[in-house]
């Protein structure tokens, strides 16, 4: 799904950052990347700075016109400032994750463009994208790096997209196989506990215990862990047992 | 409120992504950098890529040791690959936003530790965080850059910071006058419980207290809390020397 998902730079001043672009694609599962005029092209910083994903810059289509690098998708993103006149259409990375998502179900090809390191898109490329995407940054510095900005979005592409897939995730299958104490293991364990430290005379009301088990409870305790907590409440007694003979 | 959370950087190799963290950190609000000793000092380089940011870099705290990075903090949050003994203290950025500003909001001090370039966090270093955030990359390719992890994680707690969050729960106004053990109250708990087992014969290797360790940081202990756990090993202690007297 997510290969339906161009990201498109414009214009971009250092190679650099179309690697660093790339590399953040790439770990989030984007593949597709267009270069409009790109002023310095895919060289060796391009590659050193895509790190593993290389893969990504050495296939990015390079094209002369803004348009050849949007003619076939059907909805077409545009990163921009926090403007005015655009205020509309703007949307957020979030909503922006959730839209493109949404439109490459319906099978819709999604193109995201980020423009220039200085100056952004300019008005006629803004008029060309249906929505306008921008970051909730700090108003006192919202200098983002590019390949920042493409980070976050194509984070927020890939949560979207995970959150499509309803299956029982790995986590879900994994964590069958801790097994948390049982309420009767833990009520032993509490028993024992308050024995334990009222015969040393640290326990004299309920409070203790009851904080106590208020800790535990929270703590989802697995059964190698309480094994550990009772182990330890036997070496203190045997200890006691010692010195009593 | 983003003030209240500091990142953490361990032994960072390259001053650039020192100054490309700061950078990310500013533009969505956070102004609190520690480094944990960095191969390369605050540099040129490190300026430079903080491109506007270099005040974040300036004011940085350069300590030698990670206990001194969150010694006054009660929310440690440790990035972390998903590693299937962590599974239950695994959060996801988005999560980490939400305990994050709920914690500041509650009057806690929080840390978000970054490991190093390469390797991350060592175990020592991750028992020692009450949960572990993992990025949902690509499983083919999950190598983001250590700034882009940071303008990630960052870009979750501005995002949770400008969320209005609606009503607070009843969980969450009782918690308003409940303080947690800071980062160096746990330790001196740990090391506490490490000697008297040890004088006791039962710890005699490291698996014992890295469990323990791992099921108090996911317990969240509140002062209160510890205060009756450390109670529980003086008495302990008092009664042996009183059997040896």
């Amino acid at each position: 799904m997510l290969d339906n998902i161009r990201i498109v730079l414009i214009e971009t001043s250092h190679s650099g950052n179309i690697g660093s672009a790339a590399r953040a694609m790439k770990t989030m599962g984007l593949r597709e990347l267009y270069l409009v005029a790109p002023k310095q092209g895919i060289d060796q910083q391009a590659i050193a700075l895509s790190a593993g994903a290389d893969d990504v810059v050495k296939n990015a289509v390079i094209v002369t016109q803004f348009e050849q690098a949007i003619s076939d998708c059907s909805l077409v993103i545009g990163t921009s400032a926090r403007l005015r006149h655009l205020q509309n259409s703007l949307i957020e990375p979030r909503q922006c994750g959730e839209i493109a998502i949404q439109s490459v179900k319906c099978g819709e090809k999604v193109a995201i463009i980020f423009g220039r390191e200085r100056v952004g898109l300019n008005n006629e490329e803004l008029l060309k994208c249906r929505y306008h995407l921008t970051i909730p940054a700090n108003p006192e510095y919202s200098s983002l790096n590019l390949a920042m900005a493409v980070q976050l979005v194509c984070y927020e592409l890939r949560m979207a997209f995970l959150q499509e897939i309803p299956v029982a995730t790995i986590e879900n299958i994994v964590k069958t196989t801790i097994h948390l104490a049982t309420a009767q293991q833990l009520e032993y364990f509490f028993e024992h506990t308050e024995r334990l430290y009222q015969s040393l005379g640290f326990i004299q009301n309920q409070g203790v215990m009851q904080k106590l088990r208020r800790l535990y409870q929270r703590a989802a305790v697995e059964q190698n862990e309480l094994n550990i907590l009772r182990g330890m409440l036997t070496a203190v007694e045997k200890h006691l047992d010692f010195h009593k003979e």
